[in-house]
């Protein structure tokens, strides 16, 4: 289980090391995986994790997929977070957060019994919703303005003082903790918006999907989004883990790892 | 596991047939049991339902208070959903929502997986991070206007058209499905709005958290929402599960949920 508190030096000192923003993102779906692995999905975590240790600085779990597999997928993903250790920063895609005694056990869950740096919120709730999730060495990372087609719906709407909700979300939540604890969503989909973002929050780090399937230009995020820092985690999850259905999935996923810490080489 | 459709027309029916509109909240903290229990979640629970079976027609399962005891916990959770049956409407209150693809595997854990009917779903981030939980027989619960204190920090920001943002988020909702697979939370904290909420959406069904240990008021709320088919879904967590730290938790529990019903039928 990953014991280190995994503070902003820690990050921005693995940025350093591997140069490198990439973060992969394990959503490893059991009906993907190559016929070969016989559906053993930790085998197939441990293999890309194997492949791209030392080409990114953190790993994130997309619980849906653990959770889609009940009891069994639990364990895979207890297994697959000790697996991963403690030179990465280990990211709880889980978009949780409710009233605040509950937010405290999705804490005490993600940090406590599975070891996690950081665990994705959903801001919608307030305050007591996302308080719970700030401690000393653990970082809770807000959605703000998301990669997906829905992010239209009600992130970008207009509030009557002329700010956009999510810039609303961001002013607000940014008073709850600081660059030391809280990171921010921003959708590699959403260039022009994260170099705003950039400008006005220059401090913090962002966790970016959105690159590969979703569309987003990983040249344009960077353009756009890099602080001194770095202050970037920038998340590929298919492109990366499904690059290949055959069996050299784990060094096809490797491949597109380098691929893309080239174009993130040429502006760190 | 739960196999019948539990459609609207068979809410209705337990409801007529119970005489209440009562959910119980199985927020089971392992911390909190009656000490002869030895922190055996599962009996507690089963001693809960039990108790309650015939004075409820709905259980709420707060996920948080399973994954907090990891592995041991979703086993815990499975079989609880089991042990229910297919004669109570069954709530996993876990306030998914992510992008499409990946709200599509938390459908598949919560309803195909684990048998729940209904499951609770934060709208921030749009259309498809909600649309794969709608299916036949099946409920998503969308957090409208939330019990907690947080809740005013967004949900109730005033928007460009005068709307504040959770009327936005129903109005904009209540397009993607209709009033037989899409219920709302609406706090018991905001009787007020909940009277306005109902006027404007007279056919659905709106889950209210926040009786009990929050402060809610059981008479205010069924004055502001009840419709011709009771229409709401009153969740009590904390005050029926916890009514006794003795061994006498279950039969406490019950003489609460009695006291409820008593209110409740006034109404109904």
């Amino acid at each position: 289980m990953a014991k280190l508190s995994k503070d902003k030096a820690f990050l921005i000192s693995l940025i350093r090391e591997r140069k490198t923003l990439l973060t992969v993102g394990l959503d490893s779906d059991i009906l993907k995986l190559p016929a070969s692995l016989n559906q053993d999905v930790l085998a197939f975590n441990k293999a890309i994790i194997d492949a791209t240790r030392d080409v990114c600085v953190s790993y994130k779990l997309n619980f849906a997929f653990y959770e889609s597999m009940g009891l069994k997928g639990w364990e895979i993903l207890e297994k697959t977070i000790q697996y991963i250790g403690d030179q990465h920063f280990i990211i709880a895609d889980a978009k949780r957060g409710d009233i605040g005694n509950t937010s405290a056990m999705y804490a005490r869950a993600v940090f406590d019994h599975l070891g996690c740096d950081a665990i994705t919120v959903n801001p919608y709730m307030g305050s007591d919703s996302v308080k719970p999730f700030m401690r000393d060495g653990k970082w809770v990372i807000l959605l703000a303005y998301t990669s997906n087609e829905g992010s239209h719906d009600f992130q970008k709407l207009g509030l009557e003082g002329g700010q956009k909700l999510y810039e609303q979300v961001m002013e607000t939540t940014s008073t709850y903790g600081n660059d030391g604890n809280t990171m921010y969503v921003v959708g590699a989909t959403h260039p022009e918006e994260l170099a705003q973002i950039r400008n006005r929050y220059s401090e913090h780090f962002f966790l970016i999907p959105g690159i590969g399937a979703q569309g987003g230009d990983l040249d344009a995020v960077l353009k756009a989004g890099l602080n001194k820092d770095g202050g970037l985690l920038i998340n590929a999850s298919r492109s990366i883990i499904y690059a290949s259905s055959g069996n050299d999935f784990a060094e096809k996923g490797r491949e597109e790892a380098e691929r893309m810490n080239a174009i993130i080489r040429k502006y760190l």
